[in-house]
């Protein structure tokens, strides 16, 4: 399925595509790359950190556009004032609001969102079980203009967990960029005990569905909390001090993370259940 | 004045070079960009984050040069050892540590990390009167193999500020890169009451030395507090609350802010007067 964003279409309207043909055109983003060929880009980009719980929100949008079509990943409820700010002051007209899993941490900013900006859609996996507007499964491409991102699904954090991966096309960014969400952290991974998990699931998901892509493709993560920002799919291959490791290996760290019980999950993930509107309507 | 780093030379050698003649380069960096144009580049670009103190590190390192010699720019003590990690990982060798002024929020990591890798050395402005290898004045120039950094003063925050700046011509990074230290946070700035700080000065030092920079140069820098990452010269000059104001107008805005005296100045500025190296003194 092809989610695209159209002028002609209000932004409630989807419309199913092919690929567009590939179009060579100036370079004019906002980007974090390790360009190794010289590639037409046109994507904004800006990521946006949500000290309390350590959560990247990623802001993409297509400057060429007339529109500037944009969407958000992982935003969070706190911050969302902080994201549509930005949103309005660079011009830009948001159409998604997009997570890649129910989070155990913090509240989505999706319902908030959708409530500040009429005709934003929240986007979540169908696999989530999660209330949204629009459910994706993997192999969907979401576009915001000619930008699109590919929907792989990665579970074993979460049963639901998605990876969003920039197009792959000489109009797309290069590097490609891979949103991973909890399921490969900079340097670790998400736990595996709550909402579905399975340290097995993990395993395969980032080897067969990260670990394949291009060695440069830049990994943006949900969170951080050693400062780090972005890393390289090669980089976490060869130093993810977990998932560099073998399946078994792998499987017993996991197990024997003796992590406490996450503080946020009995709000956060209820609320996050039906895209952080619980919480928005308790507060009207 | 050129700090060259040079694979014929030990890492303690300079040269005094004229500019170098742009040569076209295939593209291979990290970096963070707006290009407007299809530009060579082979910057490796990092942006790392203290939280307690919430100060931006930068690395910035040559990929193409055989030795990929790299600088860090407001290492914090407290994450030296996860930057030098990254460096380790990253296949990079550390030449400079840099300063963009003495920080009163935090002990600045030049001084540990001259303790761990000899070699390196510590750079400041001569203005700042502090303790380092090299001093550098405006217009001065800091090389990493082919890529440099531009020395720009800013005073006003505290009287040695500086603004890097990286490269103007074709294979240096495009859109450049400025790292102002508190001269100018994005959408605020630095205090002005302490260590021979102006309002007046700091106008001048970001209308004169920043504010001239092309609109889509990259603003990274020494600090943020709301979870922003980067933004332009182009949209601080546009957004940001106090320097987007006439001379008079900010100068009252700085008068009034009211703001507690700085917790860490008693202990921060000792030891950054002698580039963070009195408290690992006191360590040993």
């Amino acid at each position: 399925m092809f989610f695209r964003f159209s002028t002609s279409s209000s932004f409630s309207s989807f419309s199913i595509l092919l690929p567009k043909p590939h179009i060579f055109l100036p370079f004019k983003s906002y980007t974090t790359s390790f360009s190794a060929q010289i590639m037409p880009c046109k994507l904004i980009f800006r990521q946006l950190f949500e000290k309390e719980s350590s959560t990247y929100t990623y802001l993409l949008a297509d400057s060429l556009h007339p529109d500037k079509p944009a969407l958000l990943i992982d935003p969070v409820d706190r911050t969302v004032d902080r994201d549509l700010a930005l949103v309005k002051e660079l011009g830009l007209k948001l159409i998604y609001a997009i997570n890649t899993h129910v989070h155990a941490d913090h509240v989505t900013g999706s319902g908030l969102i959708k409530t500040k900006v009429p005709g934003v859609k929240s986007i979540i996996s169908k696999a989530s079980n999660a209330k949204a507007d629009l459910f994706v499964e993997p192999g969907d491409k979401i576009y915001i203009g000619d930008i699109y991102l590919e929907v792989r699904a990665t579970p074993g954090h979460t049963l639901g967990c998605l990876t969003y991966v920039t197009g792959d096309g000489v109009n797309q960014h290069q590097p490609r960029m891979a949103f991973t969400g909890d399921a490969l952290l900079i340097r670790g991974c998400g736990r595996t005990d709550f909402q579905g998990g399975s340290s097995d699931k993990l395993y395969d998901s980032v080897h067969s569905q990260i670990f394949t892509l291009p060695k440069d493709t830049l990994v943006y993560p949900a969170h951080d909390y050693k400062g780090f920002t972005v890393s390289t799919v090669g980089e976490e291959m060869l130093y993810n001090p977990r998932l560099s490791k073998d399946k078994e290996t792998f499987k017993n760290i996991m197990q024997n993370l003796n992590l406490s019980y996450p503080k946020m999950i009995d709000i956060a993930v209820p609320s996050n259940m039906v895209c952080g509107l619980q919480e928005t309507k308790s507060d009207l």
